[in-house]
């Protein structure tokens, strides 16, 4: 794509958040220059460019900075227009997907989060149930604001499908080292076809952390809260 | 304003949250019905209205229903599109407000709420010291995203106006609860001349709780956390 403006997004691979900025820019087919950020510590430019939260991403848009992965995802969106749309383009579709990506990322995903701490059996066993609870409910908006079709906002990729999709390489994870099956196809058999089409998206794939490197990430980063299984 | 449509809000007169969506239809000048919320049992209304979360405000637009006080005020912008903006026109600024919108609900009052429960005078300093850092980061956003101007997002009540300045109320409260000055002139100028225009507009005064109506509401519900003050 032809481009004159600059595009830079800073984060690092095993984000979830950082992953939703470039699949967005890959599905607007935005030219963008990765900056690696390593956190520890964390780089002057980060620091700089989101103050209040010191956290990736960071995308740069001429040299702008925006914060947020949802924040991002809205302004990329608004930003290039002219190609592959991520929020529905009627409003009450709009507050439909932003409901739930406030759901997602607000309720549902720090409780899976929550398996990255040590737990007893009954701890896991009561967290397992929330958890499904959770995907539940997601199955059932799959089904119906994505209208009977394979994505949560109608023909193709968007907001919402990227938030949760972000996640789908730490459920992975969570899967393995719990030895338990958050997405299960005989409970949950859109949201598990709804994934698998995810990861085939020629614009995620390149993003899509693979589930071993991941795995090694957290435990080298937080333990392993699971050793005996 | 002649209307065909049908507008509706679930709410109660202490929420700063209904208080949001109230605000952005004075704005637009949309008439809706006002459906008093009890709460304590829930109604049938909201839990089959906002099943998921059980809470209010819920916006009703010709029948359909639409949670959560971010997603309402842009579900409202996106819809009354005709009178009096609440985002700002450019992706850019759209993107900022959209920031401190997140800033204010996720990180700077769940901190203030934290004055509803007793604690100590370490506590309460503490506490105090976090909410000011707060404070400071919202009078700096005033004066640079505001562009000097009297308002957050430019020359008249916006996005970040409305989310901010519903909470005031309960900010006053926490002042009187435990004999402190939240909003300090002497520290923070603007923020206080942008509080006391916000509680001037015709659109906010019809909603804007008296302080000690609401003070008694929280003793009420919450027990007074101060009550050697």
């Amino acid at each position: 794509m032809a481009q004159t403006e600059e595009v830079k997004v800073l984060g690092a691979w095993p984000s979830p958040f950082v992953m939703r900025a470039r699949i967005a820019l890959h599905l607007k087919k935005v030219d963008y220059e990765f900056i690696v950020e390593t956190m520890n510590p964390k780089s002057e430019l980060l620091l700089t460019s989101n103050p209040v939260h010191q956290k990736i991403p960071v995308l740069f848009h001429n040299g702008k900075p925006i914060n947020e992965s949802l924040v991002i995802l809205q302004y990329i969106d608004e930003t290039w227009t002219s190609t592959h749309p991520i929020l529905p383009a009627n409003s009450y579709d709009r507050a439909i997907a932003r409901f739930w990506a406030s759901y997602i990322d607000d309720k549902w995903f720090p409780l899976l989060w929550q398996f990255l701490k040590p737990k007893s059996d009954e701890e896991k066993e009561a967290l397992l149930g929330r958890v499904f609870e959770g995907v539940k409910l997601l199955e059932e908006a799959l089904r119906t604001c994505g209208k009977g079709g394979k994505w949560f906002g109608g023909d193709a990729v968007g907001y919402v499908d990227i938030i949760l999709g972000s996640f789908l390489g730490w459920i992975r994870v969570v899967d393995k080292l719990w030895g338990v099956k958050v997405l299960d196809g005989d409970k949950f058999p859109s949201l598990v076809e709804w994934a698998d089409a995810f990861c085939e998206e020629e614009e995620v794939k390149s993003v899509m952390p693979e589930t071993e490197k991941l795995m090694e990430f957290a435990i080298a980063r937080f333990g392993d809260p699971a050793p005996s299984k």
